[in-house]
């Protein structure tokens, strides 16, 4: 059984589509607990709208939330009895495997680190996100929890992300691109160009050299690694560009009769296909590198984000994936020491 | 008449595309001659396919072609025939008013500071992508001249940009945004914190503050300005991940026989939309703050990039881009030294 802590207070739909999700969770798999962490009165109402498993949903209380204009080193500070707050101390305290939160990336990941702590070796702890190609499924990393990082920190990233992708995601020899403006070896900024041999000089990754932006969505590497501002840019512009482009598409086929007539006959075919495309359907960016596991979804998740997330959550638990992760940064750091 | 030299070799459709673009470009306007620059017998020879105004194309001979991969400071002093140099020079001493190149960034880039010389005042000339959105178009800057820049660079992009997008596009007042990963001031990396508020200070532009890569392809804002680094990255994402739904779009269309049907039916005005979110519409990049103007259009540009970009040539300096630039960065000399 594991058991995941989720955030019932946080993130733009909640607490409606956070109870759904994890509603739907838990009545997909009996091997989960859910702890949804909240307003007591509010989500015990919300949760009286369905019908589920009850030995799998427990309420724990939380009387405070932190909104996400809250500069996060106080909120995390003054709200003890936030859902943040008292979510990731379950995580400490081992009584919860895991937290999935929609709520302030900001809080999740100063929370993460000051409540959860870190591994030890692990020098800052990256958000993971998985981004949907034309052939699959990369993991971004970081894609937005520390801007300003600094080579060793990217080849963590790197280390931490081809674990996930094997393990989690199910990729032998994961491909490591760094996030480039060229594809020569002598192409980029400061801190690509010093990043660049430092991962080719990694035995424990499959570092496959520069990826360009074009490439990402094609699917040119399994772990794209850049600092967060740069992933950050990539992620929202990835949402960006395919919602601009899919509503295009489908104000563009309703101009004519003709091709009104047309969009009924495409559509369920065209459905399946943009739905690849969709990145929710992965479940949310763990926070890599943490004591315990840390989950951020969309700020506007709706319950199958949730649903998957927490789903997401069992194959880390059962891979051992904090357990690699300290396997390989041990024995990085007597590399170092020979 | 304004006298556009044009790159012949560079590119991976010349020299076909290219002269085929500048046949098209003096067929449209009586108001250019084009200068086509490169290997005289391979530019007379694909020419003669051709029926246009004589008067308006002339062949300057250009013996050498600076590759892609070639280094680019070395490419510039060593090739002095080759149609790059040829043609920078021609813009230098006045014999050409604009040059267009779809040849090596570096080699264009390398060129336009060594031989054809920056304004005055002008610290880093930038590449000004202009992309499209789902309202127009917003010009991108820096997309990818000099990466690691200083603020101070930045809030020259942004006054330049301003200047280009009033006087080329025609938006009038138009919108200043910096690339950020969040909305508030006190988000970002460190060269955005410390650029935002000389670009806040900035009185000759009308700064909007800062705008998340999601807000790029609603047309969020119309000059858009980061590192370029950071700029390249967003370009080339942006097509990526356009060219990406375009084709998953038209695949997921032809699975079913009843979509094959519905996607015949709505080709016609599906293509009317998506061609608005095509960027070589838009011709080339120039490379601003130059002492003559030098135009990039994408490495794999056809005829109608190529004579959009020749085209683009003549609003510039119709506009008196330059003339307005040093004007605008002779003020903000007087108010430091005020």
């Amino acid at each position: 059984m594991i058991k995941v802590a989720v955030d019932a207070m946080g993130g733009d739909n909640a607490p409606g589509e956070v109870i759904k999700g994890a509603v739907e969770a838990v009545s997909d798999r009996r091997d989960i607990q859910v702890l949804l962490v909240g307003k007591e009165d509010v989500v015990s109402q919300e949760l009286k709208g369905y019908s589920y498993p009850k030995d799998q949903i427990q309420v724990i209380p939380a009387s405070e939330v932190i909104e996400t204009e809250e500069p996060p080193v106080n909120a995390i500070r003054r709200k003890k009895d936030s859902s943040i707050v008292v979510a990731m101390n379950l995580v400490k305290n081992g009584e919860a495997d895991a937290f999935v939160s929609a709520g302030s990336s900001g809080a999740i990941l100063v929370g993460g680190q000051v409540i959860v702590g870190r591994l030890k070796g692990v020098e800052r702890p990256p958000f993971g996100a998985l981004i949907p190609t034309e052939t699959g499924v990369s993991l971004l990393l970081d894609s937005g929890a520390n801007v300003d990082a600094r080579p060793s920190h990217l080849v963590q990233f790197a280390r931490m992300g081809s674990i996930y992708m094997e393990h989690v995601i199910g990729i032998s020899r994961p491909r490591v691109g760094i996030v480039n403006i060229g594809a020569e070896e002598e192409k980029g900024n400061a801190l690509v160009k010093e990043t660049f041999p430092k991962l080719k000089a990694c035995r424990d990754i499959h570092f496959t050299g520069s990826i360009e932006a074009r490439e990402i969505p094609h699917g040119g590497a399994d772990v794209i690694v850049c600092e967060a501002f740069t992933g950050n840019v990539i992620l929202k512009l990835y949402e960006g560009v395919g919602s601009t482009l899919i509503s295009m598409v489908k104000k563009g086929m309703m101009v004519t009769l003709r091709s009104k007539i047309g969009a009924l006959l495409v559509k369920p075919a065209l459905k399946e296909t943009l739905k690849k495309f969709d990145a929710s359907q992965y479940g949310g960016a763990p926070l890599l590198g943490l004591k315990g596991l840390v989950v951020k979804t969309h700020g506007n998740a709706k319950a199958g984000e949730i649903r998957n997330s927490i789903i997401q959550c069992v194959t880390f638990k059962e891979q051992q994936i904090n357990e690699k992760i300290k396997e390989s940064l041990d024995a990085e750091e007597q590399d170092i020491e020979q």
